[in-house]
C-alpha cells in the first residue's frame, strides 16, 4: 500500500485497537463477498460511529488511498471485493436501531444492522421494513441500499429504494451528508438520497439510514400451482391480478429445478399432478380465497394446485423455491444471468430463451420473479458436456441473451447490481449519454476516482 | 432574443407553424404559472412529439438560448415563469395514454397528459395513480413529476417519485434519454429517473413516463373531528394510526381556518361541538370503524365527530378543508409558508410557532398536512394593521421560522419546490456540500446553464 505507514499511524489515532485489522488471516473474511472472487485488502478497518469513517475516508483521501466499503459480503457482483490491495471499511460494527416510531412508521438503524435483525426489531410494533431477501440473515442495511436491494415481494412493495426516509452518508472526503434525516417530504432540490442508493458504494458510504416501515400483513397464504407452459403461467398472473386478495410474491420455476430440489435436497412438492413450471403465489386474502381457487382449479389454466394455510406448510411451499439456487450448485458448473424486462415482453423472451438455447450444450434452469418481469436464467454444464464446449456454448447464448434484453427495453441486472462483474455490460443497459453522465457524477463524489474504484462503471468516460 | 431570426427560422423547419407562438398575447398564458410572477417569453413553441422536443432543445444549445420548460403552470415557487426573455416549450400538447397494463399495474403517458385525466383513464381499469393534489384538473405529469408532487395522500402512499417506473427525458443537448422504460427493477447504475424527478426542469425535459399504479382504495370512508389543543390533535393521529383502517389522509386546520371557509364561502362544519383545530381523517376500513369511533367519543382526545359515508356527506367535509386556501385569499394580504418536520416534531415546532408569532402583527392560519410533518403557515394582514408592520414582522418571523426548522431537522419547501421564490432559502434545507453536488450535477446535464436556468439554484456553486 502506498504510504502505509502514514495510513496506519494515522488510523491508530482514529480507531481503538480492536477496529483496525492488518494480518491477512484477519482481513481475509472481509476480503470478497458471495462471488467468492479472490481479494487482497491492505488493512479492513470496523469503525463504530461515523465520526470514524469520516475520520478514516478524510485520510484515505489525503494520502490517495482507494477504500472498499462493504457490509455483510452477500452481493452477487464482487461490489465488495477488495481485489487491488484497498482498505476495505466495514460497517458490520454499527449496528444500533432507535426505537420504532409507530406514528410516523420509521425507524433510524446503522447501515451494519443485519436486515433480519431490523425485520425483528420492527415486527414488536406490528411494523414491517419491507425487503425480503433469501441473503437477509446476513446483509445489512448499508449493502441493501447501496444495492437497492430487491427479493421475493417487490411486486408488492417494489426496491429498496422506496422505503428510505432520510439518509447519512460519508464523502470520499470526509463529508456527512445528513440528507433529509426524518423529513419525508422535501422538495429543495436533487434527491441525493435516491442517487446514493444503488450506487454501489461509489459515490459515498452510507452509515445511517431513516427506513419506512408498513404494517405487517395479514392473512397472508400461500399458493402453490403447476401449469403447462408459458402461456398458461401468464395467463395465471392476470388472473391473480383480480383476484381478492394482494399478490405479496409470485415466483416460478421450471420442473427442472423442482426435479434439483427433490434429489439433491430430498424436499417433495405435495401437488398430485406436476407440469412444466410451478408458480409460487403468496397472498394478503381480503375475500374468498377459497372460491376463486375452486373456479381456478376447473380451469385449463392450471394443472393442480393448492393453498397452504398453516405457517408449516406455507415454508414447505417455500422450502422448494428456496433450494432452487443450493441444488442447482450441487448440480454442476453454472452461469447466471438476473435479467428483467417488461412483464408484458416475458412470453416472447422466454420463447426465443428457450429457442435459441435448444442445440446448445447447455441445460437451462429457469425461475425467478415472473410477477416483476424479472426471470433468473441460470446454465449449468450437462454431465455428458465437456466443460470447454459448455463454456463456448454459454458465450454464443451470452451474445444472444443480451441483444434480446436490448431489444425487449430489458436490463442485464434487475437486481443484483454491476458490481465487477457486470461492468463490461453495461452498455446494453445504458446508453452512450446515461454512461457519460455517470462519469460527470462520479467525479463530482470522487474526482480522484478512490472510492469503491473499478466497481459499476469502467475506468474512463465513453464520451 | 439572441440569434432571433435563426431561432424562428431552425424552428420553423421544425414545427408545424400552430405549433410556434411568437405575439406576445399569445405568448402570454404561458410566460407565468399560480404565483403570477411576471413572465416576458421570447416565444413559446407547443411540440407534438419527442422528436420535436429534442430538435428545438439542440436548436437552442446550438444558438445558446435559454429554455423554459412547462407543463400545466399550477406551481407555486415560480418553477416554469419565464421572466429573462427565455423560449417556453410547452409540453401541454402531448397528452397520449397508452392502454392501462393491468397486469403489470402501468400506464404510459405523455408529459402533457392532465393528472385527472391519468386518473379518469386508470379508474377504467380499476386503477389509480396515487397522486391527488388540489390542481390535479390543470397540473399536468410532466410537472407532476418535475417538481415531485405530494397533495392529500402522500401519508399513504408517499410523493410523486414512488410512483414512476421509467422515464422519457431529453437533455439540453437534444439527447432522447429512455430511462428503464417499462422495467421495474434495473439495477445497473445511478438512478437517473430519481435525479430528474424533482429537478425542476433544471436537468432535462420530461417527455414520457411509465407511471406505476395501485388498485382503487375500496371502502373509503371520511372522519372528522374537533380537538382542544395540538397534542390531543398528536394523540389523535397516534390512535388512528392503530384503527380498524389504513389512514389515506390526515388533515388538519385551526379554528380560525374554518372561522374564514364559513364566513367567505358560507359552508358549514357538521360538528356540534366546535373546538380549536379540527381533523379530517380520510380512512380505507378494514374493520368496525363504529366500534372505534364510539370508543374515541367515550374519551377526553377529541371534542366532537362524525364518520361521513355518504359520497355526499364526504365531499362537505373535503370542502371545508379544500376551501381554506381561497378564503384566506379574500382575507388580506397573505404570505405562505409550506414547511416540513420530522411528526415527532410537530408539536414543540408548532408550540413555539405560536410562541413566536404572539406579539406579532400577524394573524396566523395554521393548516395542513398534519400526518406527513407537513404544516402550512398562511401568516396574513390583520386589519388594523399596517401593510408595513406586517411585513416588516412577516420578516423577523420568517427568520426565526427558517431557524426553527433547522433545529428540527425540517425542510423549507416540503411539497411546492423551490423554483425561483425559495432558491435563496436553500441553504436552511441543505448543506454546503450539498449545494457543491447540486451545481456538479447541474454542470453535467447542462453545461452552458440554459436549461430553466435561475431556477432551483443560484447562478454560481457556493463551493
Amino acid at each position: 500500500m502506498k504510504n502505509e505507514s502514514l495510513f496506519l499511524s494515522g488510523a491508530k489515532e482514529i480507531l481503538s485497537p480492536d477496529s483496525l485489522l492488518t494480518e491477512p488471516e484477519e482481513c481475509a473474511p472481509f476480503a470478497s463477498d458471495w462471488t467468492r472472487l479472490p481479494g487482497n485488502p491492505s488493512a479492513v478497518v470496523l469503525p463504530k460511529t461515523t465520526a470514524q469513517v469520516a475520520s478514516i475516508l478524510k485520510l484515505c483521501q489525503n494520502l490517495k488511498i482507494p477504500v472498499v466499503p462493504s457490509g455483510g459480503r452477500t452481493g452477487l457482483c464482487g461490489g465488495a471485493v477488495a481485489s487491488k490491495g484497498e482498505v476495505v471499511v466495514n460497517l458490520s460494527r454499527m449496528t444500533q436501531l432507535t426505537p420504532v416510531n409507530v406514528a410516523s412508521r420509521t425507524v433510524r438503524v446503522q447501515a451494519g444492522a443485519v436486515t433480519q435483525s431490523v425485520h425483528e426489531h420492527c415486527a414488536k410494533a406490528g411494523l414491517l421494513w419491507p425487503i425480503d431477501l433469501a441473503a437477509k440473515g446476513s446483509s445489512e442495511i448499508g449493502g441493501n441500499l447501496s444495492t437497492n436491494a430487491g427479493g421475493v415481494r417487490v411486486i408488492r412493495y417494489g426496491m429498496s429504494r422506496r422505503w428510505v426516509v432520510g439518509l447519512q452518508a460519508v464523502t470520499m472526503n470526509g463529508e456527512i451528508l445528513e440528507l433529509n434525516e426524518a423529513v419525508e417530504k422535501n422538495n429543495t432540490g436533487y434527491d441525493l438520497v435516491q442517487l446514493i442508493i444503488g450506487s454501489e458504494g461509489t459515490l459515498a458510504v452510507i452509515t445511517e439510514a431513516t427506513l419506512k416501515l408498513v404494517p405487517i400483513p395479514k392473512n397472508v397464504s400461500v399458493l402453490f400451482f403447476s401449469v403447462d407452459d408459458l402461456p398458461s403461467l401468464l395467463k395465471l398472473f392476470e388472473i391473480a391480478r383480480k383476484g381478492p386478495f394482494e399478490v405479496l410474491a409470485f415466483e416460478f420455476f421450471s420442473a427442472k429445478c423442482l426435479q434439483a430440489v427433490e434429489e439433491k435436497l430430498h424436499r417433495r412438492s405435495r401437488l398430485s399432478r406436476g407440469a412444466e413450471y410451478y408458480v409460487l403465489m403468496e397472498i394478503e386474502e381480503q375475500g374468498r380465497v377459497d372460491d376463486w381457487l375452486s373456479q381456478l382449479l376447473e380451469s385449463t389454466i392450471v394443472q393442480d394446485g393448492l393453498l397452504a394455510h398453516s405457517s408449516q406448510e406455507q415454508r414447505d411451499v417455500w422450502a422448494l423455491r428456496e433450494g432452487i439456487t443450493e441444488s442447482i450448485a450441487l448440480t454442476g458448473p453454472v452461469r447466471k444471468y438476473d435479467v428483467s424486462l417488461p412483464v408484458t415482453r416475458m412470453l416472447s423472451f422466454l420463447g426465443e430463451v428457450l429457442e435459441s438455447i435448444r442445440n446448445l450444450r447447455i441445460e437451462l434452469f429457469l425461475f425467478g420473479h415472473f410477477g416483476d418481469g424479472s426471470p433468473h436464467l441460470n446454465l449449468v454444464k450437462p454431465a455428458n458436456a465437456s466443460l470447454e464446449d459448455y463454456e463456448k456454448d454459454c458465450d454464443r447464448f451470452e451474445e444472444k441473451l443480451f441483444h434480446l434484453l436490448k431489444e425487449n427495453g430489458g436490463s442485464i441486472s434487475a437486481e443484483h447490481g454491476v458490481g465487477i462483474l457486470r461492468k463490461n455490460w453495461l452498455t446494453f443497459s445504458r446508453s452512450k449519454t446515461e454512461l457519460a453522465l455517470y462519469h460527470a457524477i462520479k467525479k463530482a463524489f470522487d474526482p480522484d476516482g478512490l472510492l469503491n474504484p473499478g466497481k459499476v462503471l469502467g475506468q474512463r468516460s465513453p464520451g
